[in-house]
């Protein structure tokens, strides 16, 4: 499947210097543990960098001036990316456009980009537009007016409502939704009267959405997710809501709505963001976190609701604890009174 | 687009009354920040009260004697609802039904109400009945003996299984699945056996359902929708559950089996709800709340596990400190030592 | 619909014994309180005993030696998985193989055993093979090189993406995605780099995946879910994660990538586990815990970060009341000032 390389070609696809062998011929990649002999393996965490005196490996990848206990090394400054890459030179076929497969279902007012690939199955309504080397999987539905940049992938049975666009190079994971309608409702008296949901969702280049997660299209404007920033699978973002650049938002949580994100915040899996807030650049919170109101830019927080997350380790800590803790109180508050009744009886009754 | 009406006329369509000029004409709607002179906007929360002066809007929707800053206003009772009725008779285009289009695939067996649209690539299976002026659009799948009733749209990719039944008006989000197999598994004493579920979900009329929730059908009889309940996206309901009429389950919420959930409760972001337990009336769970037991009707709890929302706010403000506390605990246990050596030390060794 | 039987005909369909009329004919199945005359009802819970006395039910299946309140009775070891087998006997039809239906999408280079059935819209893509009497229903999507197991059920809109491979008798529930791109990203100095998703998922045989859940594919290697284990809906499973066999995975838990779970575990609803961490055999972690190191196995944990489910029980119940035993600790404090002012005044001045 993959083609062989030499030790030296890699080093030099990934502008990193050669020690050891550079004629050695790589055929694939493994980790320290798996990989054997004609494969290359890395090292990013320094916690493990023992193990490379272990490793069965051909080659490995890490950090220069590391030591290679006498293995063929290729020092990089940054070894888990330069695996990364690896992987796609390695592992990634040249993607080879198919054209519009029989049994798709496209509009014939659809205007479609050069080398498109729509599989069978698929569905793109009325006016759609879609980029150059895009690929939409069976089973996605674009509804009317939707517009997708370049070199999109919408993988199967993913959703993408009336007018939403997304720009170039975004990845669409299986059953993920894309401008469902926003949950607004007023009260009328008797029961809940339903606010029509007339805006859009726009998802910037680079970004990517996961499997069966869900972002709304706002009430009248639009819900915006900025370049390069990565939603994990089953996450929820609700109407309104503004995500900057280059987060990372980790499965199953949930944004509620018109909060605004700043840039490259990371939102750690299960956390809850209440609407109407704003969260700083550069912010990270915690696993689970309730985040109740806005917060600071460039610190840490978790808990519910949030606390700084330092301030957070040492509490949760003591929670396990209470019951000790109350068990002391109590006993303390036996010892006073019995001062007290040492002391003060003389003095007064009670 | 959108059809231009005067100020009274909208006025007289709410049954509002005009404050200024009441021929002004009105061409869209915006919010206080972006509409312009010829756009209508609202004023719901009195907090804003003073944007009003700021706004470029044409006319304020608001309510009966707020200062209106020398702006056009039209004053109804409740300015949200008017909004929400003005995007619907501004923005919402009147339905026009489009039959059963060209690769929908619809059972011989099924029977369609008047002006049904089925979209191309959507399944209706074997003795599915489908009320008049409902939607279902590409890639829904109606498996057998499901009942939907008039003016539903089911949207992109939802799936109701077998014998489901949908009252009139409900909406389905893109990915939904109504009556996917209840989580139920008895132990043999090697490993689980699968407890067939053969009963079903039933929805009433105006139920509404986000993307990618799951409602599972019950073991043997129904879990039950009542009239009005909105559920947001990637919500779980367990089989057997009954929920009652209007309320409101936000994102991500977890109902567990056979839980019976009153009218008019509101479950916030992430709640999670054990099994065979009562939630009364007219309750509200604050977000990421845990409910491990029955909640008494009419009131506010938080926290996990619950307790009255009032305690919890108390509460959930101590944890952070709960480091100080300590501290303090152990430098009063020092301090009555000393008290105890001073007071006692003649009389006891200990 | 369902075929009567006589009461000795079932007791001996399931290995137990009579006790009072065993020619009385039964027609189905109901609960304590719903099941009519010719219905039989089961007793499982012990709680429920004195239901028994009041049930119109035909007769009870209940444990050996239970007060049957002269009830006509079957006794078997095991009364719930009894009656989930007669569940089975009595509403489940027997499975008929429909073939490949029209409008079912086959490439022509799949494999296909005996009496499968594909229904209309179902995508099969290059190089699938499926195991016979397995079903594919409507809009379901298996990738290229998908390798599915024999008597399997793939659910409406369900994704299996490239090369994943399950055992026989998996059962995948609508919308569920097997093998969507692990969320792996390196970070570039820019932005992040994508980190190719090269591995697969493997289920083992008796999976089953609730609806809309995401199981990601590894990064290099294998994501892999042991024979037998149940995942409930909404569940997320990270890239490289191991779970064992005959687990109970109930809804909207999410699992980091390589955390290692161990046999017969139980993670009760919407539980976060951490990655790169090992849960030993026949752990029980309770519902909304969050998981963040390795568990030794055969013990029940709860909380956030989790502790031992007994200890977490306790100092759960002190969280709404620590208001009040900040305020014990205040009055304490002045008790203790006032002490140390009579005590020590004419000591020291401090």
């Amino acid at each position: 499947m993959t083609q062989a390389r030499t030790v030296a070609e890699i080093a030099s696809y990934l502008g990193g210097t050669v020690q050891g062998d550079g004629a050695k011929l790589i055929s694939g990649l493994g980790t320290l543990e798996t990989a054997g002999p004609d494969a290359l393996t890395f090292l990013a965490n320094p916690r493990y960098a023992s193990k490379v005196a272990e490793t069965s490996a051909g080659a490995v990848l890490m950090s220069p001036g590391g030591e290679r206990y006498g293995r063929t090394a290729i020092e990089v400054a940054n070894p888990y990316l330069g695996f990364a890459k690896l992987l796609a030179l390695f592992y990634t076929a040249p993607h080879e456009p198919l054209g519009v497969l029989p049994a798709a279902i496209v509009d014939a007012t659809a205007t479609l980009g050069r080398d498109v690939t729509v599989y069978p199955g698929a569905f793109i309504g009325k006016n759609v537009t879609i980029g150059s080397r895009t690929v939409i999987y069976p089973g996605a539905v674009l509804y009317d007016n939707v517009i997708v940049g370049e070199e999109c992938i919408i993988h199967a049975n993913a959703v993408i409502r009336e007018r939403c666009r997304l720009g170039n190079r975004c990845i669409i994971q299986p059953g993920a939704v894309i401008g469902s309608d926003g949950f607004g409702y007023a009260p009328d008296g008797r029961g809940y009267y339903r606010i029509p949901q007339i805006g859009i969702v726009v998802l910037d280049d680079d970004v990517e959405i996961g499997a069966n997660s869900c972002i709304d299209r706002a009430a009248v404007e639009v819900t915006r997710i900025r370049r390069g920033t990565k939603l994990d699978n089953l996450v929820q973002i609700a109407h309104n809501c503004e995500i900057g650049e280059d987060c990372m938002i980790v499965s199953q949580v949930g944004i509620s709505g018109s909060a605004k994100i700043g840039n490259h915040v990371t939102l750690a899996g299960q956390v809850g963001v209440a609407g109407h807030l704003t969260i700083g650049d550069n912010v990270l919170v915690g696993a689970q976190s309730g985040v109740p109101s806005s917060l600071p830019a460039n610190a840490a927080y978790s808990g519910t609701p949030t606390m700084p997350h330092k301030e957070w380790l040492k509490s949760s800590m003591i929670v396990p604890r209470l019951p000790e803790l109350r068990k002391t109180v109590s006993a303390l508050e036996k010892r006073i009174t019995e001062l007290e009744a040492i002391l003060k009886q003389p003095r007064q009754e009670n």
